[in-house]
């Protein structure tokens, strides 16, 4: 079994892909380059890779920059006061995951995988659209409706297994599952230390701490 | 009223332009240079763009030569027998309109845009699977779950007017709405002239042929 794993080098991409592996599949791990604030999650996409094994890491670059709409792809601040629930926030980059899944239905496609994994979770999460289920059951639709191998066998699985999970369970799944936290990267910001107060660092930190495990990253207010 | 309008420079994307411009939307046409062998099909959308007067002209960079799967992305020699009915041909690309589509979905949320117009036909066309109606539906589905605009107004119309014209059709509407064919570009070998014999141009010899118009680029076998 094949899968193609989206991984931004994040803690929730990172658990993602140690699940797909426990659960049998050879990865092949996708991150993108897309003009994000936090460029440093590349290096740490590549790390987690590395760390698994993953002998086919793919790196795709493309400049949403140039069109912007996001706090990650323009110069907007970062919020820093905490999820606002039942607002979107200004870190919302439009169309993100549509775009992430379309070249993983791509790549899956050219490596003839049978599944697509994603970090995306529903409760303890930002708020984006396209993190609910309702969208990824759209998404699993046009998997089987737009390929040739969707077409001939029907289209690889999208599988989330960390949709249902709170921030805390996702943290002790990764920890069972040997993710190496130290090498993961969450902060929006994407300077030298992390920042602790934009909401990725929040979602974080509130993860670990309800999971009483300890987060190696240096925090800008340790 | 805005479109994002799909723009690769060819016979129909070309009239599919000049219909939504017919019907009263202000155009951001979108080209994609994602590493296909008739890259010199980029030109003419600028050309194209520029006839009709378009301010907002954007071409997105991305490299799909890299994972290939395809004979405009691979080493892979383009048919020129005709096309098979039945047959999803070596020309088809993976996820390409899936691709295309999500780009379209985020300019098309940050340019606060209503529609998105797509020239894709299932008549005389070469079997890719994303080009079929219920492939169309999928994608509405996601446009309107995928985005904040979508949540908070509904998603962006996904608009294919030429979907069920013949190619014969599309040329006579074209030639209606005075779409400059000597600035379109069809052939996927993407040389100095058509070379008249891959299904772009077979496709689009026919449509002139049987709607009486005079194609007037250079072909090869003139």
């Amino acid at each position: 079994m094949r899968a193609v794993c989206l991984l931004s080098g994040g803690l929730d991409s990172s658990t993602a892909l140690a699940w797909a592996q426990a659960e049998g599949y050879t990865c092949t791990t996708l991150a993108f380059d897309y003009g994000q604030r936090h460029r440093r999650e590349l290096a740490a996409a590549r790390e987690v890779a590395a760390h698994f094994g993953i002998g086919d890491h793919q790196e795709l670059a493309f400049n949403l920059r140039a069109w912007g709409g996001s706090a990650l792809t323009a110069d907007l601040a970062v919020p820093q006061d905490g999820v606002q629930p039942g607002v979107i926030p200004v870190t919302y980059v439009p169309a993100r995951n549509t775009i992430f899944l379309a070249f993983a239905l791509a790549l899956a496609e050219v490596r003839a995988a049978d599944a697509i994994v994603i970090g995306i979770n529903a409760l303890d999460y930002s708020g984006y659209p396209d993190c609910r289920p309702e969208y990824l059951a759209a998404m699993q639709q046009v998997a089987d409706l737009a390929t040739k191998q969707g077409v001939e066998q029907g289209g690889p699985r999208l599988l989330a297994p960390l949709a249902q999970l709170s921030k805390a369970e996702i943290v002790t799944l990764g920890e069972r599952l040997g993710v190496p936290w130290r090498l993961t990267w969450s902060c929006y910001l994407g300077g030298g230390r992390a920042c602790s107060r934009c909401d990725s660092c929040r979602l974080r930190l509130k993860g670990f701490d309800e999971a009483g495990v300890r987060d190696p990253l240096p925090y800008d207010d340790e």
